[in-house]
């Protein structure tokens, strides 16, 4: 990895948008992709998450009664309500519009600027939207930029001993996933639609977390997170 | 208005989606309309506010110097959150979709259900929205339901003596509302492009304040709140 | 299931419509809905399978070495062609387009005719479509009228001794699914996000052979296939 | 202003396209724009208003019986047409269709191809959607280039004496407007929207003749016409 | 012709839009509609023709040196101009939208009320794109409301001895019209393209006089203009 | 022609992609104009038809009754599969969407990359399709791609004495297409449509045999096959 990177897609973590919302972290973010393209000729795609806003959304819109893909789409409007911020943040090197379905995200590369979006439909997270995205795009690298420094054997905030993993093969990782339930803004890491994307294409990538200076230096070529390999 | 209604605009206002998100204040809100269309026959049609969440992305917005017409944009997004609940609670009896153009809202009340939206597009409040889609609709009543109990000569939330009116013209209503500046996100009451489609429509027009009751009330043809006439 | 059913999803396999094309077969897979509609009131939405014409697109586009997502697409091309031969056997009580997109297939049902559409969107089988569409539908049945007549503990096609259940619960189909790849076009009985949907949404789901009197006997409440039950 | 611009933005008079069609007026007034793009690096976005066309229709259409926000789309059908004929004397450095959203003027201006459109909303004149796409696109200029040659103390049509100003502020400018009615293609000078939106953005605005030498004059840092300045 | 018609694709000439715009013309054969429809049980699908807008239109962008198919454009538009005064005087028995593509058309008439557009796509005149909507409603009637009262076997307007036919076969008509050029606007009668689908699905066409009491007349079952027959 | 040319739209026949699929065939072909886009500058817009796939569910549909312009759909659909494998051979030097609408190939055509596409709507051949697309973009030529090696006095298919013609003018060449009926999916050479198109644009037209040395000895300026001019 010691060679510039070309396409690059980034997951960011919703936990960029926590209340109080912090313009001044969403720059600090945003101004790491703008350093790392004027540097190193890297041009990004970005799908933001839905954090808090989603996930209060979600919570009112169960009591209500709404389905599952119901809400779903309550989530993805959140994502794109961040993705709106993280547009801002870019200006005014990127596409000027939040692309809603995987054939405008296409075009909107085509023109060679950074992209920004959020989910796209109901039934994938937008961890399988950046794995399709990268698959499409056929990236470089995926990083899925979150709230914890890699995979853990187990759950860093759970408490209990575990130890982060420098590699994990996809099929490794699909049995650490496999005990969850799918429900509506809860995909935790990489959810197995994600993971089957990832190991189908082949795709290099790395989870790490969402800090400027980290994603900074796994640009530049440094180890950092845990790197997941198809097998 | 002893008569039967047969379709009304209700613009609700977004305090009702204030934090924490309340279910059950949504619902009753929504219970009110179900109830007045299988007792009196109405047809809604409800523009949501945008609300806490509006004013919070709007001012992070403002903070990453994004223009006002793309803060319209993200307070647009955040009115169709909201509608997106209060579909949920009209649900089964209502359109499943928000729409999202004027031409979406006019097709989709050809199919004779509740339709919820929130704003269509930049420049325009949901006031004025609600405006339009009045006129198009030919509707028998717009409701703005808010957060105060009508017009008053003084603003009610800034103390000072004041005096809510029964009663006022248009005209007269331009003359309080021309102070005021446009910036995204503050609209208040009914600002000027709304009250204009109100004068030009003639549309029979109600500021109540946004209670269950008090909307049950003025739909059985009670006086509350502020009556809008063009004149 | 012995009372009148009133929403049902099903998805049919696509080699139904295996080279030489048989509108005979089509029809007659039709007339079953057209008098279960007649007889029991039932409305259909029908997710039309890609049979062969889908796999030899696929293989000859990966050949051409198209990305797996693009492959995807490619194959749901193929189910709308498939689709659109299924609407004109329905022909007339059937609403007249090939929905694109969840939402256009939310609106097409409120018209209250049969719907038939083909895949929606890449990364998601059809399987996963009908789940998706059953659950937002609240649909009183999921069919998934298919090659095989059940579930077995063995692959009945790949010889061995097996044995056909006549329930299994999600979590143990899961296991059995598990192992898998997931490649566009060979998605096999239900893939792993159409049972997350599943259980997920508690949806009463059926795997049947896609024959007419078999569909025709399930609709009338008796127990073909294998029943999948949310635990 | 002596320095060269940019990005204008300019609202073309309805009366270019008065009866009969003069296609030598049409192309000497975009010869100027092709003249100032070649020379001073301009890349502008013309809005065309509706003229004699958008009257005749709302007229017919007001007869029968049109409520005002379907006279306003009449009036946008109208200034599209009139687009389509701008368009074709600007080709073929042009964008090649007439975006019909404002995020489709924002896509196409992506392509620093001059890019033409007539109105895009009812409720909105074609002045005020020239201020929304200045704002959006952060413009240098906004031009309105119209029938008189600036903001006069009288109506200079209506006779009296009168007196052009050479600056003006948006609040004097608003007290000049706010008497009229906003009827469907009667909007005259700026409307209170385009107003509210110049005073907001703080766009620097002029309102001139429409003559290609004075576009052409003001272009390279004259002053005719009026300026208007927010305060 | 003595059975109630059902659905019906009327062509109306687009000199009912010469002008002066005439609301009174419009509103007397919109009222012609209405009363069959009352009486008889008539759908309606009107196609309205772009008449002296679309050649002024057309004849400027050809000085302004626009391709055909952009003429094509600029026909349609104004066609849609006067769909949107029709549809008003129509109201309200009529979708209020003006579909613009085939598939908008025929959803559009699954709401089971009148519906009326212009053209659709460049290449196809109105009166082509009427005998496609007719062919795909299965209409029980096209007919063609036209500035001549049928077929002759001379050009009326041009003088000479000639015959009105009462009946004439598709092929015998297509000899008529072979020697035309198609040039936007200038499409006369019955284009090739009309006629072959007139003749490919059998379409019980009628070219008549576009008059208020002949169209009724026809409605009713009387032999008014030339009868097409699909040979 | 021995000038280099700058845009070119070729219809390939739908026979390149018969049964069983070869992409190697599909490949030879694409690899013709990926050497003449960086030989000669070319800009390629594609059009692919239909073939096997298309006349076997034209035919099936008609089994089931569909109406023939829905067939036109069925057939338009399969041309679109055939053209996601032609894109995928010219990758990544091509527009990454298959344009559906003629505005779509338009905006896409902007971003200077090859374009490919299928047919467009119903009742319209892909022929036809491909000479609307040549006029709109001023096409420096048009190539038929197709079965046979030219125009000839005889149909060479079914034997009998035939001669090929080297030139053949557009109102010749109307006499011979004029007696053929136009059913879906059996269009030959040029209907009359295209010839139409090519006629009122002066397209320079060429029919060619569908052979890569064919097509890429014709770029270089060789006559092969009929050269068709407009009269």
């Amino acid at each position: 990895m010691s060679q510039p990177l070309k396409r690059v897609v980034v997951k960011i973590s919703g936990s960029l948008f926590d209340r109080p919302l912090s313009p001044k972290k969403i720059r600090d973010t945003a101004n790491v992709f703008k350093a790392a393209s004027s540097e190193m000729g890297i041009q990004f795609i970005v799908i933001t998450g839905g954090g808090i806003l989603a996930r209060e959304y979600i919570s009112a819109g169960r009591a209500l009664e709404m389905d599952e893909s119901a809400l779903d789409q309550v989530g993805i409007e959140a994502t794109r309500m961040n993705a709106r911020l993280f547009l801002a943040a870019l200006y005014p090197d990127v596409y000027p519009l939040i692309p809603t379905t995987l054939d405008e995200v296409i075009a909107a590369v085509e023109l060679r600027k950074h992209v920004v979006c959020g989910g796209l439909q109901p039934g994938h997270s937008t961890n399988a939207v950046a794995a399709l995205i990268a698959e499409r795009m056929r990236a470089d690298l995926l990083l899925n930029a979150t709230d914890v420094d890699g995979v853990y054997t187990r759950d860093p905030k759970k408490g209990g001993e575990s130890q982060k993993l420098a590699v994990i093969t996809t099929s490794q990782l699909r049995k650490l996933l496999d005990e969850g339930k799918m429900i509506a803004g809860s995909y935790e890491l990489l959810d197995l639609v994600a993971l089957k994307i990832i190991e189908r294409a082949r795709l290099p990538t790395r989870i790490i977390k969402n800090e400027p200076e980290i994603i900074w230096e796994v640009l530049k070529g440094k180890q950092h997170g845990t790197l997941i390999m198809a097998d």
